[in-house]
């Protein structure tokens, strides 16, 4: 582990539920997807019919867990001057949001498409976070 | 947001599901705490009747997903060499998962329960990073 | 809505699933926020507390599935050329959400906010079935 | 189907939370039903078998939301007058839940046992609709 | 309850889930509602609003599932020859699981109906168990 | 299993939801893992890929399941005095659960594997039932 992530604030969160609690943060979705890059490559790699099975449904759920962070922080995070302020925010998260789904890491087990996915994400979370320190 | 959040590495991830994918974070957990904490915190600053009842039964759901990602962590991702390194690791768990239980996060919004969660779940991670090191 | 729409016939499906299937349809938002506005006239209609603790529990649940519902249609069924035809379209879905959420449908038991989001829905439907019939 | 069910007005609606709030719809059972005729016919006119995985994941998933749909109407909308009225119901009902299980559409790919499943749930519609006529 | 039935071994088990894998046992309704009836006992016995707004969530969980592992018995475990011998078999499975819902464990905090709940559910595990002899 | 268990009153019961309401019984778990073993024959005996397919999303579902009612126990039902009567404890859940997960009955379709699971179920419920009469 590097000395950067020893040294992220523990205590900077960001709503995540609908009270709204306030804290949110695209690690959620960030961390889903590096699972489902994960998935791909091991079944990538196997040639066992049973593991390769296991693997497409375990990387279904993942997907859908993408889809529902990432849907969480487009409703319930960002606000009209958000949407003002970063006019290509909804093309970005439908993008991101199909890339999670059947045409991209649900119909996919390439590890290129998830990379693609956690790109997107990664976009947002730039986004996100420049909108924190405001 | 601190330098230092900006610098964490993006690409250290670390298996949380059961494929095993190899990608665990416990920042799933504390995530999950802090909107916790700040839930209690909404609250205690509520007089409403119904928006008290929406933050039990959110705090509720938060402390469930707390629960489950912390068994996660001690079922999937530690192993018997990091029980026999750290033997006070099932005591850890065992304490944090009560404290997102009954007799802690559930069944209390005092915002000082959900801090005793939030040192437990540090504990808790700042031994997986360790492990992660070697 | 128009008579073309009451006529069509009902076998005629549409995808909401991720294979995809090509079945989408937004009377499944619309039951569950009808359900949301019933939930919200009894629970306005009664002054039991249990049963409205009851209603606010129950209406957190079918807020959530419009919001589902209505998040898989922006992502798994509308395509850039939709959107490039309704420019209105990605705003559309984003305020019918939050009108689902801690804004609106969760956070209010009014009746009233409730028939705001049903017709944030109508007009989903409306521009949906226009694109289903070219 | 007559007339007067294809002219009902839309905001005609009738309970399927169990608070209850009084709106049931056989339409949710239903589109659940056509999504697996759907995924069906995809998976016939695939032969790649990670498709073909993922179809069968996905039609388990539908079959499981139509069975869930069926029952709420048979418990929770049918009262004993109707099953006076309509001796059938019960095993209507129990037919129909039986063709979206094991022995029906989770346990074939055949998109001619999703018409079995969907002829069975257009009987059910069709004494629901009038039921709501009395 | 006979003693055959006392004394059955353990191993002896019988179809819970839709492969259909043949594993079924009454004990998974039973303890749900027996769960509902201590969260009946204690609501009554406390006068902290929190606690039986907690209650009152977790009963409606608890509620649900006793709901679930009775459709699937009367769906799945059930066959036509078991209707015929039983002719108040689908009634019985009909007035419990409304006894979990709205009109009953759904609806009420009361013991009393959670003991109601019971006896229906013994009444159906008795019927269970004669039909697993044969 | 001892007389005393066998015949202990079907209504002495024993807490499984987080209110808590005390009622927990090992048997959830089990009835879980006889399916899973149930579901591992099917597998075995079968040489169709569809069928063996749903086996598996079904097995993963009841795996799932397994290790959630173990997880409960531990966290829920068992206290300090309980793992420093019986020191081994943590490690037989640990040893449980992760036997329902990738290394063991999510993993493999091996009835044995299933088997293994029943057996530290079995170990489980043992000295659950110990302590429940104290």
């Amino acid at each position: 582990m590097r000395l950067a992530h020893l040294l992220r604030p523990r205590t900077v969160v960001s709503a995540h539920c609908d009270l709204p609690c306030g804290v949110y943060d695209p690690a959620q979705a960030r961390i889903e997807a590096e699972s489902i890059k994960a998935v791909c490559e091991k079944y990538q790699a196997s040639d066992d019919a049973a593991f390769r099975t296991r693997a497409l449904i375990i990387k279904e759920q993942r997907a859908e867990l993408v889809k529902h962070h990432l849907w969480v922080l487009w409703t319930d995070y960002f606000k009209t001057p958000h949407f003002e302020k970063y006019p290509d925010l909804h093309t970005l998260f439908n993008e991101a949001t199909k890339l999670a789904g059947a045409s991209g890491a649900k119909g996919s087990a390439d590890p290129g498409v998830a990379d693609l996915l956690l790109a997107k994400i990664e976009q947002i979370s730039k986004i996100f976070w420049e909108t924190k320190q405001n």
